[in-house]
């Protein structure tokens, strides 16, 4: 094997496909329904979506093509570097070969740029002139804000009234970016102003502001929404990761024996897993680790249910793990993982035993950051500490058992806008608190009767 | 010329020497000289750095070699990225071709690592078991912090009381890296304590800090001092920046007519420039342009002169331009520029006329900054907007002239702990303070009178 730190494919060797999983599954996914019970159309997103979006979302069709423009914008900053952790490895005493794709590299600090730069070529490409969309602690927000200014468009982002307080830095880049940035609830849509009656001082929730921003889009020709994960054409945009760990692992001579990364909607995990499944559907050993928090463990402890995407109930609903869409996890460092459901593709592998579940309490993970960012220098994200986590108890086991396994962790995002979380970690302030089985059984009473 | 938005060299093309350009000047440097007249001796700088440092510091020898365990620290993140501008030139209409030296990919977001590593390696290979620096905004201790890590050092850093206070995340990264970080002045230290005496509530000064740092250093035995810039070993090992660039342009089939960097101390710009320098004087036509803010504006308004290297007079003299050791420029959001002198080495250069130096107000560079990042994603810190300004404004005159000139800019760092800043540029809240002539002269007065 090459021993190179670092193995960066040219540009002219970067995927010019995605990946689209369900070509390959053995069994159609069970279809998205609306509220009444009737599967959902073309029809019932035309209203927010594009229709290129639509299509993607419901295709078979195992390789879709990257537009060139897209490609072009992928090329400000991918391929990202696959990088091989040997301090780690070696702080660890293991065997095992430890990897990690660095997607921090993009503007925007994470992989949500990956999908937010096709979602905004395509509406631009069908005429829409502004986007409108939903954030919490800001990543997918700065991912559109950038995407958005690159084609031309304009960007309106609900960013949930706590977040918007507390964590200003983000909302700076937003509006670095050109993107319009407003407190949810706001008074701008009927659905901010119906919660701000109740609470004028509300400090807002994800599901409000998709509600915002949904209506916004609803009301506005010129405008559409976008979601940044859990939709099956999110998790296919991500799979360009996956695509180039291949590439990367067969310059390097190697092949993963294990996968790990993170999953709050799925779309980090699909990314980095999906083109792999294949192999292993014919055959190959290899492992997906899908690492969640103890806070949120929709995969570990949610049952498989048809839910609504959203609180509010404006979103359609999938067959997926769920805890309920009206369960609220506590207040965690890693906001991105705290949705209550899942990617249906990715419910449906987990259900199908082709993918593990596991998770942890979020102390055990900035124990693993902190000691990834003291080897490998690089600070991550609270949400891929997670996956650190999971690929160091695997690279324990390794050393106990003497096996020379290669571990990939997909490292989302670097964690520069979340140093208060370290230094609450560091300062002996970070707690954990149990996760509430009766509040999950509660939410969950309340599901749908859908088979 | 290839058309890639990025040059990465494989690690195997990175260079092992770094270039000495002492080798290269047509006459020596004006030495360094002690408060009492008498030229500094290595006995001299023995009680704070290893004899390593101190013999680069002096060397004429053209190439050092790089140590090995130098090579695979830099391997952690480097080569880093050459990267071609494509849509800042098309919002410019530019015929110019741009491109930018991307140091913010480091552990430490800056190209200050480069030296922080071979500092503490050079300081563990001679048994110092602990590092002492100061630190301003943070981007230096962060580079030590990380660097010491690396090498299984201690770190202590005395961080100006005020950034300490307001700029507590780059503090908690130093934190996560495992180094000890105090509020300067401190209690730590007598010179700590001495202006605390005075004054309690001090806000402190880069100035105290380096005083405290390095009473820490020379008051123990098992302690070092080191800097992050100005100093010849210092811009030394920044030259792996030009280096590369040399090599990333030849892979490219382009050299560049322009290369602009900003100026503090002056080793981000000498670590582009130097290895550029011996071709122009051969004849090569290519200009450097050295870029510091108007609001402390050495090169483009102090005398070159013998000057103390500090506020407290603790280091020695050099010969170099200045505004006076005891110059307090206005609080600019490029703290990491606000330094009253300059390398000996650029100085000379400047003096030279082989350099040009130019100033800026900090709004037309934030502005600069703002287009940068809407255009290339990456978010420049507020020190390298200096340069952006410049490229810019050489790129505007390429398209007055229709010259299609290739402009470098060495962008070293990124903007991720400065959002605040852009945030006041934004909101319209930034002001440019007009630059104190009369307390310059007065500066001036002060300075000994050493020829």
């Amino acid at each position: 094997m090459a021993e190179l730190n670092k193995v960066i494919l040219s540009e002219k060797d970067m995927p010019k496909e995605w990946y689209n999983i369900a070509a390959d599954l053995p069994e159609p996914l069970p279809p998205i329904i609306r509220a009444d019970g009737v599967p959902a159309g073309p029809a019932d997103f035309a209203p927010v979506f594009p229709m290129e979006i639509i299509k993607q979302e419901v295709s078979t069709q195992k390789w879709i093509p990257i537009p060139d423009e897209v490609i072009s914008a992928y090329k400000v900053w991918r391929p990202s570097p696959l990088c091989r952790a040997y301090n780690l490895e070696k702080r660890l005493k293991t065997p095992a070969r430890i990897y990690y794709k660095n997607e921090s590299v993009s503007a925007a600090g994470s992989h949500k740029l990956n999908t937010a730069i096709p979602q905004a070529y395509y509406n631009k490409a069908e005429g829409v002139k502004r986007m409108a969309t939903e954030t919490g602690a800001g990543q997918w927000g700065s991912a559109m804000s950038f995407a958005t200014q690159f084609f031309g468009l304009k960007c309106t982002v609900y960013m949930v009234r706590v977040s918007f307080d507390q964590k200003p830095y983000r909302r700076f880049l937003m509006q670095t970016y050109g993107a319009e940035v407003f407190a949810s609830p706001s008074n701008l849509t009927h659905a901010g102003q119906e919660v701000l009656k109740k609470d004028p001082k509300s400090l807002g929730s994800l599901g409000i502001a998709i509600s915002e921003a949904v209506e916004d889009a609803a009301t506005h020709d010129d405008t559409k929404y976008c979601l940044g994960s859990v939709l099956n054409h999110v998790c296919m945009h991500q799979t360009i990761i996956g695509l180039e760990i291949k590439k990367q692992m067969e310059l390097i001579g190697d092949y993963p024996d294990i996968i790990a990364a993170c999953v709050g909607g799925g779309s980090n995990f699909a990314g980095a897993v999906f083109p792999f499944v294949a192999d292993k559907m014919k055959g190959k050993d290899i492992r997906f680790l899908a690492v969640e928090p103890a806070a949120c463990p929709t995969l570990t402890k949610g049952p498989y249910r048809y839910d609504f995407g959203d609180e509010a109930k404006l979103m359609p609903l999938a067959k997926m793990y769920t805890l309920g869409h009206n369960f609220m996890p506590s207040g965690i460092h890693a906001g991105g993982l705290r949705y209550h459901g899942d990617s249906p593709i990715v419910s449906y592998l987990v259900n199908k035993k082709l993918v593990e579940a596991r998770s942890y309490k979020q102390i055990p993970c900035f124990e693993a950051a902190v000691l990834f960012a003291k080897s490998e220098g690089l600070l991550p994200a609270p949400e891929s500490s997670h996956a650190i986590r999971a690929a160091i108890d695997e690279a324990i086991i390794c050393r106990e058992t003497k096996k020379e396994k290669a571990i990939v962790i997909n490292l989302s995002g670097h964690g520069h806008f979340d140093l208060s979380a370290y230094e609450s970690y560091l300062s002996g302030k970070m707690v954990d608190v149990e996760f509430d089985e009766k509040d999950m059984d509660r939410c969950i009473k309340e599901l749908p009767d859908i088979k």
